[in-house]
């Protein structure tokens, strides 16, 4: 179960540089392509001639054309052309709202008739010379919510990424809660800790002493369907914490987008944004390169918890503190499937009366 | 559903030419072997002793010695002896027929009694000194349809063998389709066009220019229940085409035998039979490793497209003239499968009546 | 089907030396650490803060610590500590009888109210000096009672383990099968045969001709619900085969100890304990690396008949006097589980009564 009437990532402008790609998102198999003028687009990846995927074939000035008989499919969903044929006739296929867009292609999997792209979450830090990001995506076999729980949880740095991020004191300094709407925050301020070797290193990026106590921050903003961002940082500290001058800190957004692929797998981008030393290009292939060796011991546990569940499907489990943001995140996520079935529903009631 | 009545290509001599070989076809278990004086034989591959599988055994004195216990079978399915045992109740497994013919070992999988080694098509090639041939297999993950359809409909040359046999002609010349009795025949005539990288080496192959314009021909003649004989070549434009004299063409015929191992996988048995320059055994090893190159290129478009007709079972598929080879070819299997079903459930009445 | 309410080997004390180790033994998933004092503990591999393995945690003071968030979890299945909470109403897990005897780690997987470590089998062999053991674990995709088949009925040695300890007179004289209680017996006496491969090598390792006819025996003990004993031996002929004096043969048991993981797979121990020349640890090792290539040897036979009997579920099986080890051994096997059902209906009954 998952919402289908909002945004998700797909993939990245790169992965359709060279030729199609072929991506199931939320049970649905997807072809992406750049279609006329380089605009993205997206359909079913299933040809209406003979069922062959369409992300098999390629693209011809603009057109999608399919790798087995040749014939050229429109950005909408309709056959343009096959060599030798008349297309009218032919069934059109689905074609998925989608945008490029904060360095990201976002498709719509529900209906399109209410795809409104202002509803893309807008990325303060993208293409802002304040800023500099690096990220990448991992293919893991885990429930969507899985990775929701563990992002909006960080106690488990502590265990699972314990030589990099992880400290005793993220233990011991109690998280808040709090829902505002749609958005669910879960906050902690560590004060006076010595920095963490991902920190220690961070701030040396940022040409401050690693050595000296800091205040940390860890702030977890979950938006649906299964955006999490984080804001994280170090300051030296007593100079503010969260709100120390720039050259005092170091402080980064953790960026994450989590597409359901199935019920039980997933598409994880992952990334960092950070608002210091910007232009350091071989620190933002460090940090990269280190916040993917992090991220990456995420992935035995979430898929073996996975395996857990499922042999165990009965098993209630158990709502702490700590778990406070995954929970309130998946009330807001029940509500809101709840409501495209209901509204499912009477459209399809509407429709059998009419 | 495949016909079960009916001769298929079950493996090559050289197979069972030091041990036993056990191969699923038609969804049944099957052990081949070479049995007395090097005839060939086919078993169920189930030990009746304990249901171990037969082909893990040996053979000794053309009896199959069960490599667990040393049950020794006789090719009728009756065990012969056993080490210590008297055998003579031992239940009998199942024999199917089998036949070893041009080049092939050939097995009939439903009911013996109707097994007529005159029902397997002849191959005029076969040990003609006017031929030369050369072939391969393939395990595919598809339904042996989707191997006919594809074999029928030579338009996909050009996209799915664009570096190879594929040019723009095939698509911009109509086919035509007809059938005769139970034979499907899908043709088509290009000329005075150029030839493909592939003929060209065939042109050199039978010391004529390849440089010059040629006429081109496809003739593809299937009959059940799965082989499709393609006549294939090339002819220096202007001298008869298809019927230009030997020394002026390149002749073949594309040989494919497609037999069921589940009812998504096969067993492809391709190879080309060329009726030019017979004896250059070197340029029967350049065009058999040139054709296995061409041909594996069919498959991951066969197994992806299986994927997607498996996901959408209840979409109709188009039905254009390029298909009609297809078409009609599985409109004949249609018709025996259901004279198989009706005569097996007439037998089933006769019996229950008596 | 398996008895569930008995003991079986479920790892050796090296797997827990460093960190828990997790195994599914009789469809529970399990895992096993050394808790306080060095004591072996068993728990369900389910963390009932969210369902995380605690295999991939960790041991600190003697508590098994979750590998996610930190929750500290007792040997009795009671978790002790989670940093920040309260933990005394979180739900208990299970926990499972577990000994450490003989050089294995042995768990109960069924009520633990009925575990009694006295009915785990004495090994004589054990920590004695006129023994010497080497072993090792396969874990194979059978039933558990295809294996036992496997080693009441030595015959398949002539086939399977023809270059190392099969010979024909295996064959030739006949064995016999008697039961005590519950335990099957199942001996063969071979007179003045030639020691086949490796028997030779453990006559040398002896210190005794091995170019001479030897008296050769192989007696099969098993006891429920998968432990098969297996004494076996040559003697120099003609010196009192079976009770000749120590140094004039060279005496062995077999050690199998099988467990299932699954109801078509198994965690198979195998070792050899030989009590003759105990102290040449050389000779410990090549034993264990020559037994340890036999016996694999029998993957693929037992693989592949599970895979048969699957594919054929109806089919009776042959039973012979070679069987009679295994049919004997399973007949105690299905009365000691109609027990355990007729129990557990019992048990649910007077539940559901009062």
């Amino acid at each position: 179960m998952f919402p289908k009437n909002t945004w998700y990532v797909a993939c990245t402008p790169q992965d359709i540089d060279d030729k199609p790609l072929g991506r199931k998102i939320c049970g649905e198999r997807i072809v992406f392509y750049r279609a006329q003028e380089g605009r993205v687009a997206a359909l079913e990846d299933f040809c209406p001639h003979r069922g062959a995927p369409l992300s098999l074939g390629f693209v011809s000035e603009g057109k999608l054309v399919c790798g087995y008989h040749g014939l050229e499919m429109g950005c909408d969903g309709k056959t343009i052309a096959m060599p030798g044929q008349r297309v009218r006739g032919f069934p059109q296929i689905r074609s998925y709202p989608v945008e490029e867009r904060y360095g990201f292609i976002w498709v719509w999997p529900g209906d399109a008739a209410q795809a409104d792209p202002a509803k893309i979450p807008h990325q303060d830090w993208y293409e802002n010379p304040e800023w500099a990001y690096g990220g990448g995506m991992f293919h893991i076999h885990c429930d969507y919510r899985l990775m929701i729980d563990n992002l909006m949880d960080l106690t488990h740095e502590t265990y699972v990424h314990s030589g990099s991020i992880g400290q005793k004191e993220i233990d011991e300094v109690p998280c808040k809660t709090t829902v505002n709407g749609d958005e669910v925050v879960t906050s902690r301020f560590m004060e006076n800790i010595m920095p963490p070797p991902f920190w220690k290193l961070a701030l040396r990026g940022n040409n401050l002493a690693d050595d000296v106590p800091v205040d940390r921050w860890q702030i977890c903003r979950f938006t649906p369907p299964s955006h999490v961002m984080i804001e994280v940082g170090v300051a030296h500290a007593g100079m503010g914490g969260y709100d120390a001058p720039p050259d005092h800190k170091a402080y980064s957004i953790v960026v994450d987008f989590i597409t359901p692929e199935t019920e039980t797998s997933i598409w994880y981008f992952w990334g960092m944004a950070r608002k210091f030393n910007p232009r350091d290009k071989a620190l933002t292939a460090t940090i990269r390169e280190g916040q993917g060796k992090i991220f990456s011991e995420d992935l035995e546990m979430l898929q073996r918890q996975q395996q857990n569940l499922l042999d165990y499907p009965e098993r209630a489990l158990l709502k702490l503190n700590i778990d406070a943001g995954g929970v309130q995140s998946r009330k807001i996520l029940d509500r809101i499937m709840a409501e495209e079935q209901a509204a499912g529903a009477a459209s399809a009631s509407a429709t059998a009366t009419a």
